[in-house]
């Protein structure tokens, strides 16, 4: 069994890692550490995992995580590449949820995310999380940067058709829309239920961090620059997500069978399930389970193709695929622990 | 035209006010305060109110409220009363929406709010504001206590059996459940989108200061003790409370028609509609309006009278209200500004 | 006092007028038809109407509607239009809030809405009930069509892009998101609220009735063909509509204001409300009210437009603006009836 | 592995069925059937079971369940009981999801259901299915009546205080509250997201089926006569059941430490959760588990006990309890296939 830590597993991501790892078939949750909680049994903040999880948090501050095969980094950025050199230095390999080796450059990361990067060397290793793209390598790697909810759909959506060179890099468009708990668990005004349930509105058009990093990442499958317009909303939905994705095809590209594209680009892919052609995926055919799904149109015949992808932002967009990394990372079963059935209604 | 002030208004019971206020006949919003966002115009905060109201907020150090003819306190406990000496020797009346003027006996204010009474003598005149219960009394108050929420769905509930002594006062139950917006515009994590949607809880079985509020002034109208259980809930919406209320007849009184004395009680009432027999009354036919519905039923024609209250809670709950006494006090026509039809759906 | 007939006011457009009229100073509702409710007091259909409307439904197919001065169709596509001739014919105005009269080509009518045009010669001199770009020919109008809550979005969006030419309108793009009540009052699956709650989902990606009625309008508006994208998505939450709309300036055009050219287009009009520069508008900032905001965006100050409009699809998506071409038709106030202050929170 | 077939999988009963014995170690479902989709794969109408799921709907009128171990029928009244002889002939068990065999009263059945019963011989045989009051009964029998949701929670919450007579068995008071799944995954306008959502009503305090049902079976714990207020709910959220229930202590039973009695009671029971004093649970503690939590409170220690009972309404209050059932017929695991830990948030 592989030994697990989890650092700051008090937010949400948290909790679902540790929905996912106390029913894993390989993996056993060794420590979890809290600067708040420490010394609170995890099942006294969730009940939810009463009876599942008999373990108390660790102080973040004294907890020794060197005995761990694999720690997670559930944090606040800059956490994760604060600890990093020690734990890679005793041979523990780490999964980051948060941002710091997501970005391989440290100018953007310091302009987004207001920290100078303080293990760049390590930055320059790391892998980054994407199975479907990034397999090989993170299964060598010893830290995994685990991909932003937005980026996963973006990624795993316009994939197919940049690697092909087939549509306009230049003028991509994903408008998104993410469910209230990708804020993070969190006392905010802006994630209130009164202030965000029966209720939409768009959030970051002026700016938000899942756009450099998806276009960074979509750079590396593009012969062409890439452009990308990417407005995200928020929707009065505690999980989901689902990005709306545009891109014109070129001229010579007119008569490709997208939907057969997609179908091949992914007929192997455990989490990645391409619908049938006409389908509108609905986000809460993923709620829950790490399945990604995709549908294809293209209106009218025309020159855009319109992509619906849909996951569960805490899953497939975070917890879930972390939870698959570790598995590539130790050479289990890629699906193992991840076999949960959506839960629908 | 009054000149009207609020000091406080940025949370729920304050926006709520100025959308009251900013279309009443007879009333004009002179100035409003706040602590935090002095200078900033009150249609900035809230952009619900461009184009209705221009006003700045004040800076509540600073602000001079002696030129208002009435002033509504939208804020924590513990602020009217320390204005109340200095505004009531300035001639100006106080509405506060707080606590401070509710429980007559000063000991359970500070037992339950965990502030020392600061003015007593002003405390003894302050009429409670529930025009149906105390409708003379507000009239020539210069200081009325705004009910709380739940107190006055379960005083309009369970007066008219009491006042006729046709149940065991000495065991009401009142099983209440309110929408979130009842817990105020703050970023609390128990209020958090995340956490309180998709989900239902009771959060005050252990003790709630609605309870005290209540038992005294059911108590005044009732001839025997009044013993209560409340069991307040918190339900996944924004505005809406629904008080279900249990009393059981005494063996006297068991041939009451008691749809009838309801009937004949809240007759007049502008803003109390009593339901035909059978109904099951929504929370969201009185939402955004100042009406409380009530059905009566019995079971069985068993010994127990079943009431179902609804009301919205910010309205007749509380800045409706606050208004409905404000008309009183300066005589003018009592459903003033507050005519407007329920939001459904 | 305009004496007003509502046929088929059981649906939420219907209840949506009821609530609008009941207090509109300068009409007056006199008879109200339902083809299954003939007899029913509305009140007891629609308890928030209680002691506001003491009227019955009158029986659709035995009310005479000649005695009123206007008569809104709040009814399935198709009755309208067989109505009108013996209505107008009788000198009563007409307002449809279904399609009968919205496509100017009886073609696509037919094409979209399954339904041939029983009395094109009518259909002709109909004018198109969007005020702000058709305030005269709705001021002298017999009958005019409503629009649809999508199409005011994206016309009144787009407008003064097409106008001035400045955008490539044969590839625009329209990112809309609705609430549920968009669907109108009906019993069915996809918007039930254990299928529709707590979830998100595109739904016309392949085809909305929608398209070709906001393509006609765009293309009286601009001197080069237009196309559009449109994607249609459902939202959990009962009101709202939130466009996300995306045009390319053309490379003369890329030195324009865009927000000082938007300030310009409306800034007479009461009922659009454009925003600072950098805004997100929530949907329920137009809670319950007839105004519509939009906010101008152009991320990265580069060539693509992004504009975030807002509406309660029930109100300018629907009541409110019929009533808002009512009072043009009647020489009213245009904003007579209208001036509700949005429910927030 | 047990053959299971499933009569009426389309409703939400039916699906929440699939999605636990999709993987259930020791069950294999090997028939599924429905009148409107024969021929439809499953997976077709539940997006979420792509890939866990390749069955299509059987033809409920020519399908041969006879070669199943067990059948469970998630379907209307009055469907198991016309099939049950000849399924019962065919030595197949069956669990019945309706209500077909809870009542053992056939005139109560008949009173409530408008249905005469077809096999009272069976009825009287068959095992009423909630395993912690009569799990010996429910291993041998050959028909199991599977209990309703509120009943459930009504049950397994007074049990502990009847079965001791510790309390007034004559004024049993249950407030309680459901999730919208409960009605069922129908085309109606009062579950409909634009009429349930932001809202909340009572909905059948003048009479419901469950009621009768709980009487009946809370009987068989009390040696005095049981009275029963039964006030249901409708709260806006998909999943999730709330009991709130108040029984008044006998005076000769004041002294009861009832926070152990209820302890003792649950120690060893895998799906019930007696919570430390003082809490207040949610109902997403329980979401998609088939865990059911009770917490104990005695306001101001008075003579009243007042408990709040939380569970997933589609599981442990009916889906999960029948695989349970399954289990304990079988000689399985009582936990096999039920060990989900809940979703949260």
């Amino acid at each position: 069994m592989i030994k697990v830590g989890i650092v700051g597993g008090t937010g949400y991501t948290g909790v679902e890692l540790l929905r996912i790892l106390a029913q894993h078939p390989g993996a056993e949750l060794t420590m979890i550490t809290s600067r708040k909680e420490a010394g609170t049994p995890v099942a006294d903040l969730y009940p939810s995992l009463r009876g599942f999880l008999d373990l108390p948090f660790s102080d973040t501050a004294t907890a020794d995580l060197s005995q761990c095969d694999v720690v997670f980094y559930a944090t606040p950025h800059g956490v994760a590449m604060a600890d990093a050199p020690k734990m890679v230095a005793a041979g523990v390999k780490i999964i980051d949820l948060a941002a710091d080796f997501r970005l391989q450059d440290p100018a953007k990361f310091e302009q987004w995310y207001k920290l100078s990067h303080s293990c760049p060397d390590l930055l320059a290793e790391a892998a980054y999380g994407l199975p479907e793209l990034n397999r090989a390598a993170i299964a060598k790697a010893r830290i995994v940067a685990n991909p932003g909810c937005y980026p996963t759909t973006m990624q795993l959506g316009f994939a197919p058709l940049l690697k092909k060179g087939l549509v306009d890099a230049s003028h991509l468009i994903a408008d998104c829309k993410s469910g209230v708990s990708g804020a993070g668990r969190k006392a905010e005004l802006g994630t209130a239920f009164s202030e965000a349930s029966d209720n939409f509105k768009a959030y970051g058009v002026t700016g938000h961090r899942h756009h450099p990093e998806t276009i960074e990442k979509l750079q590396l499958l593009s012969s062409e620059p890439v452009g990308l317009l990417f407005s995200p909303h928020l929707v009065p939905m505690i999980r989901g997500m689902h990005s709306t994705l545009y891109a014109r095809l070129k001229p010579e590209a007119l008569g490709t069978d997208v939907q057969a594209l997609f179908e091949d680009a992914y007929r192997d892919e455990p989490f990645v399930d391409v619908l049938p052609p006409g389908s509108h995926p609905d986000t809460r055919s993923t709620r829950a389970s790490n399945m990604l799904r995709i549908a294809v149109h293209r209106p009218d015949a025309g020159d855009t193709v319109v992509l619906l992808v849909v996951q569960d932002n805490l899953v497939k967009g975070a917890s879930g695929q972390a939870v698959q990394c570790m598995n590539l990372m130790f050479g289990l079963d890629e699906t193992a622990g991840l076999r949960h059935v959506p839960v629908l209604p």
